[in-house]
This record gives structure tokens, C-alpha cells and sequence, in this order.
């Protein structure tokens, strides 16, 4: 079953500089063969199930091992069974429909 | 790796009404030896970091095989390193505060 | 337009222990005439939506007050216009379907 | 106060195709004044709390007047009063730390 996911890691007792922690994270999802897409809150995550799920727990141990007696962690999870869908392709769905005009009449 | 968790599913393309979705989650986490409270926006849960996900997963499958053909999950996660601390014990945490009046001063 | 919510403030640099900010938030929700039923991953509000938005901004600026540098905060937003329904109907509607054995068939 | 957030709006019981409701909600954000940045689950927002909010109300206004009978919301919202810190410094900080090599140790 494959997903796309959002994910958004949260060390909590551990200063205010989440950066480390979520750089080490980002490290952990790229190895793990899954497509990654950081962005402004969170990263985006393309692969199968386990994969996914595997990653995202590796994150939680090293974040711990890194020192952060506390996680906080919020993941957003789509699955479909109607058809495929890549990440890029659900921009260009909504893209699509801006550029060609789907205006709001009021 | 213990995890305290707040699971929502929504099924898409599946109608106004989600309640028969959740029932069957429901069930599915109740007999996966995991600890379920339902509230009005989710569902709580208290196990085992493996054990959680995969009665997740296992949500999503079945609420496909219902016919949803495009589920929308939100999943918040705690864990914790410092000590071991119970969904009870988190709310008993903020209700004690409240009582002996840790009050906003302005 | 009357919203169900589930709100999580997560302070963050401001130390491992988040039950003294949550618990200043409760007593703001509590003062602002929400329906407030605390759980183990957040609090459910009901209200209208100015009501309920203005109760959250009002946490964030006192959670900052209280000294916390930075804050996390995760909503649930449910907005619906074919029917009023409470937070107790939703809890109600689905433990009705587990009582009444929506099987799942496999 | 400012607020770095990230929105996903899901309609329900409006079918299984979302984008004509989010590609309404991208005009109402980028009308609204706000910094804008769709990605693969969400559209993350950049500017004053209450123009973000306001905005979006007027998306789950909109949605439900073009049918929508339910609508399920997330948020993420990010404050913080130690620094000012835009959505591209946010990536930066991450990216930064993978360039110079904040190796895992393990």
C-alpha cells in the first residue's frame, strides 16, 4: 500500500533549535530510499507503508538518542485505491485548476 | 518504544457520514490489545510503538475494502524518554494544575 | 458557523513539563463560554468559530507571556452545514454502530 | 503576531476528487495577502495571525457554499517571539545543517 505523508518532527526539553534534529532526520528518510520533500512545516514523504512507517521511527529513536527526553510528532497520511498518484501530480491537480480558471463566483 | 497517539480517519469519496468507518477502526483497535479512548475528534492510543501502527495500517485496509476509495489520516505521537507516563496520567497532570490554581497572571 | 475542534499547544525551549501551559489554556477556554472536554492528546472545543479562534490566539499570547519562546500548535477543524451535531452526537454515533455490530466481514 | 502555518483542507461527502476546493482556497489565500507556498499535502502560509485565520474562514465558507456538506481541517501553527523567522529561513536551517554534515553518530 503506498502513501503519501506529511510529517512533522517536534523535540520537545531540547532548547529551541529544532534544526539539528530534523536535519538528522532528513538523512534518515533519504537513506531510506523514500521520495523527501522538506518544506516550511514539515516534510513530505512518498513510499510504501512500512517503508514510511519504518523511517518515521528511526526518526523518533535518533532524536531520542540525540538527546530529547521528549517527541511530539504530527503526520498527515493519504491512501487511495482508485488510482496512483505521485506528490508532483496532486500539485499540478490543483495548479491546473488555477491557471485555468476555475473562479469563484460570489 | 511505548507511544501515547491521537488517530483520526477520514474516508474520502465514501459520503457525509464517517461513523461506520470509525466503528470498524474501532474494533480493529480494541482487538489489537491496545488502550482506546474515543473522543469526538479521534481516538487515543496507548501501546507499543509496532503495535499501534500496525493496527493503523490495518484501519486503513479494511476501511478500503468498505469501499473509501481515498482515506485522510492525522496521527499525533508522543513518546518519551524521561519517564513513563499514561494517558491518565497526562490529563490528571493538567486537572491538578487547574485545581491548586496555576493562575494566569496579567 | 459553529466548529468542532481539537487543539494541541505545544510550547517548546521552555523545558520538558507542558502541563502548567496547558493548563493556563484551559482556564482561557473554560472563560470563553467553549464546550471544553480535555483528553489525553488535547482539548475538544465547540463554539462558534470567532469564539473558538480568538480563545486559541489568546492561549498563544499567553503561553509566550508565561516565557515560552516558541509554540507548536496542531488544530482539528470540523465546519458542517447538513446538519447540527455536538461533540457528545459524534461520540454517541459511533459507539451506537459498535453496540448494533457493524461487523467488518473479511 | 505572526504565524508561520501549514493548512490542509479535506471536504467530505463532495467525492473523491479535492482539487477544485483547494484550488478555490489557493485564490482566497494569495487574495488574502499572505505568503504562499502549495506543496504536496497542504499549503503552508506566512503573515499576521489575523489575516491568516480570516482567510481561512473564508475558504471553509467557500467550500461549503460550492457543496461541500462537511469539511475536516488541519492546521499547524508555528509562533514565536525569540526571533522573526521566515518560511525560507526555516528550510535554510534544515539544509544548512545537511550541507556541513551533522552527521548521525551511531
Amino acid at each position: 500500500m503506498k502513501v503519501i505523508a506529511d510529517f512533522t518532527i517536534v523535540p520537545v526539553g531540547a532548547g529551541v533549535s529544532l534544526s539539528p534534529y530534523v536535519a538528522a532526520c532528513e538523512q534518515i528518510l533519504l537513506g531510506a530510499g523514500l521520495k523527501v520533500q522538506l518544506h516550511a512545516n514539515g516534510t513530505n514523504l512518498e513510499g510504501d507503508w512500512d517503508a514510511v512507517f519504518a523511517a518515521v521511527k528511526r526518526c523518533h529513536e535518533t532524536v531520542h538518542q540525540m538527546g530529547a527526553p521528549r517527541i511530539f510528532t504530527t503526520l498527515k497520511i493519504g491512501t487511495r485505491t482508485d488510482r496512483d498518484q505521485s506528490m508532483e501530480a496532486k500539485i499540478a491537480s490543483v495548479e491546473n485548476k488555477l491557471e485555468h480558471g476555475s473562479r469563484i463566483e460570489e
